[in-house]
């Protein structure tokens, strides 16, 4: 019986375990999430920058593989509370059931008892009597020693009785009880390695998963090359595929002298794309990166690096 | 150049990320250690303690796995360190190696500038020499201009020239940086994607260790049969295999008569087990647990339920 309420102790930590277990994968979630926040406050510049939305998605996918996790634990906790009260339900009804047992072992307690006293009993006064007949005490006493050896005997023999009768009931009812209990704890014990079982599933499932974030993360960095990371920094940062042409000699346009000079926004040259800011310091880096830009493209196949002249737009000068 | 400044900061980031997955191994790792400890705080009694055992070595090896990680990491990062104390090396040999096209791009620039003030001065020039010709102006006027004319003409063309030989040096050395600067580009990139796959390849493997911990685990529960665990518990509990036999009506031995009584240490009965402490409670479960072991073993295969009498061990009532 005692037994009996070890069983919802346990389940009680098991319930414990699970909870904790969830509280951790909750903190651990949490923690990558921010994690995955932390990567905005990186530096938005440079090559590697697209590396990082993979690190991101990938952190935030664990996040919430463990906040999955955490979700079905809960649930678990829940069926464990259920079966928990399920078993009180069940102690006190065997409580009740075993009442009769509990009766049969303090009988076969009273009557050892009683059996043990009439066994002394009997043998002080067997033993008592011998004693007056070898120190020659008178019949009368003899007699009367007798009597109550006869007495003790009766007695003795009657308990003995009532021993066998007793302990028949008492081994029958412990053998039902017995196999109550166990067939309770049999019950119990399957229905803790059911939960279990749900909650390595779980866990296993749970690990797949986080086996798969791993496994994209691992096909997405082979997909990003070092040749698309350099492609895609300089498609941002190029200015043109072409090389600027040559500046050559452009003859007056007299026609235009008639009307006057007016200030026209023309456009400037061949070298426009360099020369727009000329006096900002951003153009040197512009330049540079212009130029950067068209021989990384020149190095990834594009073969078609222009060096034929290009002519000033004579369109636009009108 | 700022581009390769930006490779630095990425070297920074990866191991600021790196650092914080180390701290949030390391806090999970701690958690589970104490979970594993928690399991002592819980019930040491009843059927369902051995399977306590099997949680507590699972989790103390989850956090095993999780700190062997943080170590890892912390090898990872200190790596990381190292590769990006390389990288300021390498930016200010860099720095130094690319002065001459900072001075050809400096060169283009003012050339530019100087081109589009000749060209500007010599249409001015050309225009106002038309003007003059179609205003009548007299020949000196005229010839004056024409001069002026010549003169914008000859330096206009001058830095037609000029600007050609500088583009030249231009391009030639901005196409060299441009390689250098892809060259340390590359060659960083690759060393970012050594480092991340080290990364993965150190998070996969303890991934794959802590899956090695969850099927131990599930084995372990797998071999944790309901009936081993009873049999586990009737032996820690039981009292022995053999029901006690009945008790039978003993002669009193008149022999030790002669002697007188002398209180004797004897075996008392065949109920022994039972009887010992018989005037204390615990009487009451022993006898419980005893034929409770007794059914639970002979439902366990034993099936030699001793049912015969044992005769009292005459030998010790000597």
């Amino acid at each position: 019986y005692h037994n009996m309420k070890h069983g919802h102790l346990s389940t009680k930590d098991l319930a414990d375990f699970i909870r904790e277990r969830a509280t951790i994968e909750e903190a651990y979630s949490k923690s990558m999430t921010k994690l995955a926040k932390s990567v905005n406050n990186y530096t938005q510049l440079g090559t590697f920058v697209p590396v990082w939305d993979i690190f991101k998605t990938s952190t935030e996918k664990l996040a919430s593989c463990h906040s999955d996790l955490v979700r079905r634990l809960q649930e678990l906790i829940k069926e464990v509370h259920k079966y928990g009260d399920e078993q009180i339900k069940t102690y006190k009804k065997t409580k009740e059931d075993v009442s009769g047992t509990l009766e049969a072992v303090q009988n076969i307690q009273s009557i050892t008892q009683a059996l043990q006293k009439s066994k002394e009993n009997y043998s002080a006064k067997c033993v008592e009597q011998e004693r007056l007949k070898k120190e020659g005490a008178t019949q009368r006493e003899v007699d009367k020693a007798a009597v109550k050896s006869k007495k003790a005997t009766d007695t003795y023999k009657l308990y003995v009785e009532k021993y066998a009768a007793v302990k028949s009931v008492f081994e029958q009812k412990m053998t039902e009880t017995a196999q109550k209990f166990q067939d309770i704890e049999e019950t119990h014990l399957l229905r803790m390695k059911e939960i279990i079982e749900s909650l390595s599933n779980t866990i296993k499932e749970i690990h797949l998963q986080i086996g798969e974030v791993h496994e994209e993360f691992i096909n997405n960095m082979t997909n990003t090359t070092v040749e698309s990371l350099i492609q895609k920094f300089a498609e941002s940062k190029g200015t043109g595929k072409e090389r600027p042409g040559p500046i050559e000699f452009e003859e007056c346009n007299k026609s235009s002298a008639v009307e006057g000079i007016k200030p026209r926004k023309r456009k400037p040259f061949g070298l426009s794309g360099i020369m727009k800011k000329e006096k900002d310091t951003e153009s040197v880096e512009r330049s540079l990166n212009q130029l950067l830009s068209r021989a990384k493209q020149t190095r990834l196949g594009e073969n078609e690096f222009n060096l034929l002249p290009i002519k000033p737009e004579k369109g636009n000068e009108k």
